[in-house]
């Protein structure tokens, strides 16, 4: 019987090619994920916000899977419209499929808040537009943004080039200056991989979008695993 | 980098949860997968033949994600409507995704006239209504069907509770009666694990509709992976 | 030399076919089990009284295989007839077979009180008639029972449908209300291998009819052996 | 599930320490194995002749545990009343359980035959009186018995000392003079893992009461396993 | 005793950061490699030109090393004169250092006649400049350059992007027509770890220019390893 | 994409034969060894003075690997004109590459003091001329030198018959006499497999050149590795 | 090289079977055994005593082989002159050998000192006469032999039938009474394999002559092997 | 039980450590090695025809040890005399211990003739005059000695500084000239470990002095073993 211990719901923008092998790369025995797509095109604001138009629709269809959980997976869209944005995806999941639903932002603040994490160094794939209102997100729930890099990406094309060697490169150049942790924002950013060697050789605890989804999901649903392999905050 | 020697997108009923585990555990090194959802309630023939009006939304989804191949991954729904059904689909979606699609229904005739299996014992979860169509699609694709039975289910709880072990028991129960081949139906029935040994105790090539589909997509992609666990036809 | 650390006796109910390979793949290196059957065909009160007339019979046979312990491998038969049932049982086998004895009940009380665990949270097989008995046995014993839940079985063909998945999702529903720990009772309930996962997902310990006989046995034995991937009781 | 492949019901002699933890040495996965005793407590024709007023009670025991097959698992015991002794207590137990039913000394003549092995040297721990019946038997079934060694012993006691690296000194010792084969006969014999380093050394192949015993299992459920360890009738 | 079955000194150009970690990857037990640098900081004609008045000062270092060959480890390099460049520099070294030497050019012509490779299809990473010497260098030594197809590139910051899985989708897209194997050119261009992929995927034998230098090193020493993993030419 | 995490150039005496698979043995993930030689075709005082001449080509040519860090690999041609000569070696070789660089001389310096060894036992392949120099560079930098011991070579032949065991034999018979640790000295030493069990067997950290060197660069890389079984200074 | 770290003499009682595979089965890496006899055919206080005149030879053989230790391999053999027996043995070895020489009883009092263990349970081979010389060296030496309890053997041939099974049940049945560990005597008494079960089950420490003796033989030579699984004193 | 398949005493020469932990490393499960010596102190004609003299006496001791099988472990030794030599030597040992004896000289003929190698190129570590014994035994044995060369030792100071590296370094260079096999003499040389790497680096099949001791040793006692890896000779 597959998802035995939890069946996971997972509505992702139509160009992440990245979020699905990550999750099945992490998932634990008896957990399966169950996927569905919004139209997005490009990263830019506009693009993301017009994703919210989806979401219910793709609320229906994973109702009928009678999934234990639903992640809506992106982090730039569900806190491009500001704090409060992810909670409204949330409500209006919930209202449709009657299961519990959470965002990755929603993740992404839940487990710095868990472990204490206060100051941010952020590295993104992100253009500048999309890194601003990232870091007002995260300013305005509590946390203080040292530093925030984006590689300026737009298209699928552009992000998919990437693997974990590059984003490995790409972090060590990060600014330190006293974080707490390094989050790499993203869930179509091949970055999960470069975890363990990061943290490894700088000494700080890294979190990624993918990462803190599933350290999420699996505290919902209380589920444990081993998944020290995927960074320090999932001990 | 992912899916760096394929990304194979996926259109499948809203309520299954199998065909992503299955997929994800045969995935050779390299190839990923990416999923988008059709409604689905209930495997009736009603049911089925609705989701066609999905599948053009699902492939412009699929098309931002830039992937190489698309799969209609259900067998009942692309053989709803008889020899051609499934030809149309793919004509669809290759339309508007200017890639190249195949359905699981292809998929199955093709490996099953790849290896010479002409005879066929059929074991599905399905209704009679459904059986019925299915049978008739095979006979007017060239196949003896010596026998076709169906577990009457027709929503997902029903499905769901299915494992392996009864996947195994509920095939020996099959008339063999000089069959080629055993045929299990459906890309959501949980029946991957029971293969090989199915064809050890019972000595005939095993194929269900998740190995068919597949085979088939590695055929499409030129990709060679060595999967010979789930079923001769691997080799 | 097959059991050259010891040989153990074991009395099951006929329709039993869970403790057999349970004990099996629990068995320390250089220790056996060797099994002979009371008739049972249905988990009711009074079947399970009727068996305890063929308990000497089985001591019998069991004498002539110069086994080292004998245990009498039933949850309820032990306890149906209320605290004392199962020393008069002990009593009986001890002076056929002038071979020490022990029955489930007594293993269970045995470890539930070397653990000081005394508020439990029961799932069981069983119908209410015989929870009932079970409630009153362990509560004339000393415990406190939060809650006992039964999945209403009385016959072969019900219990032996169930699998360690299925055992997992039962148990993840029990009340907990502050129990020191959740006991999985019967020595015919598929449950051994959901043990280690309850353990981690809830947080505490699990202990099954099964695992409290081999905990019992090898204490009465004084073997050590590493069986910790079945519960916290083996640590 | 515990046996989904297969139940099989064991009717042993009471004394017997031996089959159980061979057969569970040797089962393959999803096939159990379950057991009751009749009483003996000398291997004398006596004693093996008054075995048989317990096939009946066992039969009716082993039918509430609804197995799939059942095993009379005593060499000797099945043949000491000459040919057709087996197949009456094949018939007595088929007539109560409604099951399928061998014994070993059916499966050993089986198995012999099934690999055209015509001339037996042979092995026993058994006194001469059953060492006589035993040649008897097996040369009223069509063999050629070039020799058989026996160790003497009627108890418990005396067989259970003896080890695999005894049993394969003693078979080294046995005359060869042109035999297919090495059969080393009893149940409680412990000789099944002296037999790879007997064929590899002699270079012919060896059978044991167990070796063969299961096979025939295997045969009569069409159940493929890998037991190549166990000899070359396992191929 | 390092190198005790034997040590091989490699000249290579100064720019080149692949052929180390790769002849350590494929480096048999007691096997050692041994390297020194000639001057070069762009892949042109003329750059590669400048390289043979360096080849007489490495031969002198290498020469007190004692090692048992020299390998001039750069293909462009020992052809960019065309016909007899290789068998020059050969020459030169071996004047000077009184052992064996072999170039990557004369390794790539020995390999693919040994496997009577004849018709070739051709990736590098160069300039069509260099492209063309190539072809015609392969021509004039009696092969049939079915295509050849380069990436353009002359510095090392280009080339030092690339890894296994680019060199796989770059040579997917090579022209097949016929050809009898791909030669993958440049001991600075990461493909080795592509071989075994493509290889399996397209059906056709995969050389690359340090697979060949590794080949025809062992080749002259006599030495035999297990580098099947690197290609069909290791068998 | 090789040397992901890091390239390392290496400039080396020509005879030098030991330093090459000791660091690729070494060699964490990711990071890469690039060498070039300078001549040296005898270990005597004279020798190592002439190699200062050699060593800004080296750097010319390592430059256009664009490595990370140069790493000067030669104890006694780093400390041979005294105290300041291996940081004027490494101003010559950050001149022309304008890249951090390092000696082996200043990293066993570096390791010594990061780990406050200050009584120095020290085992040498070399000539008491040679050990006289590195006494006083080691005494003047401020360590106390407890005894050094040589084996009296100069050549390659000479140094290239050594192995671990006799290294593990040599060692053995230093004089301990409060020493911090054991220092074996020189590049071209086969010292590098009998670390650990020296560690094991005196109780004492040992140090050689290679394991130093390497320490070294990672440091100043900034590289974690799981070296463990290289000594103790890898923790 | 064999024996790199260290070469061992013994010399141990000509009909002795089980030192030779014992003290090769825990040999540590780079330690060889070096073996030669004394004429011994029965375990009594003559035959034993009669041995002593062999020693001398015995350490003029050794010497040729130029170990670095002699070990006098026989229990009984060093003691049955009382104490001063050992030493004696040890002085004439020394003299002839000029090679560091110990017994087995020197070491099995030299380990039970240096673990504290004073009250001692005792298990051996021997007949009365043997383990009373035992008892009384042990209590001249300063040590409280609660039990001591011989299997009555002088030959090889009875000595030879035991195993580790036999012995793990022999120990078991000793009077613990307080002791502070096991020491089963005799070099010749198949009991290595029985201590880490033994150890576990009863929970004191158990040496064996073996274990001991190699104990002592890494002392003395200041080697260190990871030999747990021979028991509590290699920790 | 050690030695329970087989236990074989071995005399050999007094200076010998090598042939102790290459028939331990070789050792089959079950067969087990016991050692007595003779005196040798130096590798010369002189030397070895002392040696027959301790014949008789060590014949003795094993006598009381019950082994199976004598072997008198030493090539020239047994050779030293001529044709007869070793014949003779075999016959006092039979005559003393009742007990089938082989010689290394024996096993070599013995293995040579058994596949046929008739031309042979030979290393040895003896000096000329042994060198030319053991030739004229050879070819008096019917074998063409096409080459054999010494390394010139007498003493083991000399014999056993000699690892397997050196061994395969030397044999590389022996003339091949149409030879069937290279055999490499000496009980005491350490060349075990060279075989495979010369059998694959030459193609040659490869036979030691132990190889074929071990090869003899099994053939007499039938028993099989998986030694491959010590050569072609084990198939």
């Amino acid at each position: 019987m597959y998802g035995w211990r939890a069946k996971v719901g997972v509505i992702l923008p139509s160009l992440n090619v990245t979020m699905e092998p990550e999750l099945y790369k992490m998932a634990p025995e008896g957990v399966t994920f169950h996927f569905t797509r919004m139209f997005l095109s490009e990263g830019t604001k506009k693009g993301l916000e017009a994703m919210q138009k989806d979401v219910e629709p793709c609320a229906e269809l994973l109702k009928t899977a009678e999934v234990d959980l639903i992640l809506f997976g992106c982090t730039s869209g569900s806190l491009v419209g500001g704090v409060g944005w992810d909670t409204k995806i949330i409500a209006q999941i919930e209202d449709i499929s009657k299961t519990k639903a959470i965002t990755t932002s929603t993740a992404v603040v839940e487990v710095l808040k868990a472990f204490n994490f206060r100051k941010l160094t952020i590295g993104t794939p992100y253009i500048d537009e999309v890194n601003q209102l990232e870091k007002k997100f995260l300013e305005d729930s509590g946390f203080d943004v040292i530093d925030i890099v984006g590689l300026g990406y737009t298209t699928g094309a552009q992000l998919h080039e990437e693997d974990a060697e590059a984003a490995y490169n790409f972090a060590r150049k990060l600014k330190l200056d006293g974080a707490d942790c390094i989050f790499l924002s993203c869930t179509d950013f091949h970055s999960l991989d470069a975890i363990k060697r990061l943290e490894k050789d700088i000494g700080l605890p890294v979190v990624t979008s993918n990462s803190a989804s599933m350290w999420s999901v699996l505290k919902h649903l209380e589920i444990e695993a081993d998944l020290g392999q995927y960074g320090k905050i999932f001990g």
